[in-house]
């Protein structure tokens, strides 16, 4: 049996309820911690799952964020330092990965609330995760403000990519499956998966 | 051992060797069919990978689409009658949903082409795919073109939901996972998953 919801229905659902419904009725995302740093050295490690491929050619990837919420303090240091990083979440510190989207003072970093490590490397200007088996590191190149209700599309290039040798493969391709990535659904749900196949190229 | 790529590196890959490099490294995504039809009543069925959750009041959802390419059919049929669906995909018929990506001509409809079944129902202008367990109609409500690589980012507003009524949790969450839904990787992978926990409310 289906339900079907009208628009009328879901604007007329409590307000959290339709939050978990439309964060989880858009499908499988991924979900990443975006490390950062601010000018006086203070770290700052926060889970997004609105990641979004913008292109390959440059390395382009960006991500959605809410003004006034949690995320504030990443906002800024991306701003003002022009370098973070995504880093995958894998099955062992999933919850730690959750834990730092608690709202901390500005004062504590979620790295030291989370027991999560920074790691600095390459003179990379922000830190990666250590515990992450895929990392990137990423500079800032646009901020879009979406007027349609306030968030900020921030579109950022891959420029160091860290990831396990034994994942790649001939074309390319990085099996995320066999280096541990889990997927989320919603603003709480985490999974890991299994792979089905890879297809090839669609022709007529 | 990790491999680590800098900049320059990835920026002197064969091209198509890039583009699975980076459509794969960002994480697992969302993957569904884009459901379309013309002024004339051609329907039009495309796959999409690049899903992002752009808010819950009002219900917004956002895809990337590159304008150059076999998607512009599935464009000129949002702007021209201003709504599309936005169907899960299936272990059931994922190839059928990977062999829209073909270059069909523009006489050929992608559902008679893969066996996919147009669903009308309820007056709402565009076809849902009868075969997904989750479905949504779409609003087209703003198309931002993104200027760092001529890619657009389209956002419509969620106005129907269907889903199978045992996968709705008492909060609002769709188990989507329960209903089928498959994630992929990069352009050509297909990953079934299996639920680790829903984690509660992080506090500091």
């Amino acid at each position: 049996m289906k339900t079907h919801l009208t628009s009328i229905a879901i604007m007329e659902m409590e307000q959290r309820e339709r939050a978990q419904l439309i964060n989880s009725i858009t499908g499988f995302k991924s979900v990443g911690l975006i490390g950062s740093v601010n000018e006086a050295g203070k770290t700052n490690l926060a889970i997004f799952n609105s990641f979004v491929h913008i292109g390959a050619n440059p390395p382009l990837i960006g991500f959605i964020m809410r003004p006034d919420s949690v995320e504030r303090h990443t906002l800024s240091n991306i701003i003002s330092t022009g370098y973070y990083t995504i880093n995958h979440i894998n099955a062992s510190f999933y919850k730690q990965a959750h834990q730092t989207s608690a709202r901390y003072p500005v004062e504590v970093s979620e790295f030291d609330a989370t027991g999560l490590t920074p790691e600095y490397k390459n003179e990379f200007k922000a830190p990666f995760v250590a515990e992450s088996a895929i990392q990137l590191g990423v500079e800032l190149k646009e901020r879009i403000n979406l007027n349609i209700n306030n968030t900020i599309l921030i579109i950022g290039e891959i420029k160091e990519i860290y990831f396990p040798t034994h994942c790649l493969q001939a074309d390319g391709y990085i099996d995320i499956e066999k280096a541990g990535t889990i997927a989320c659904t919603g603003l709480d749900g985490y999974h890991t998966t299994q792979s089905i196949e890879r297809l090839p190229y669609a022709k007529p």
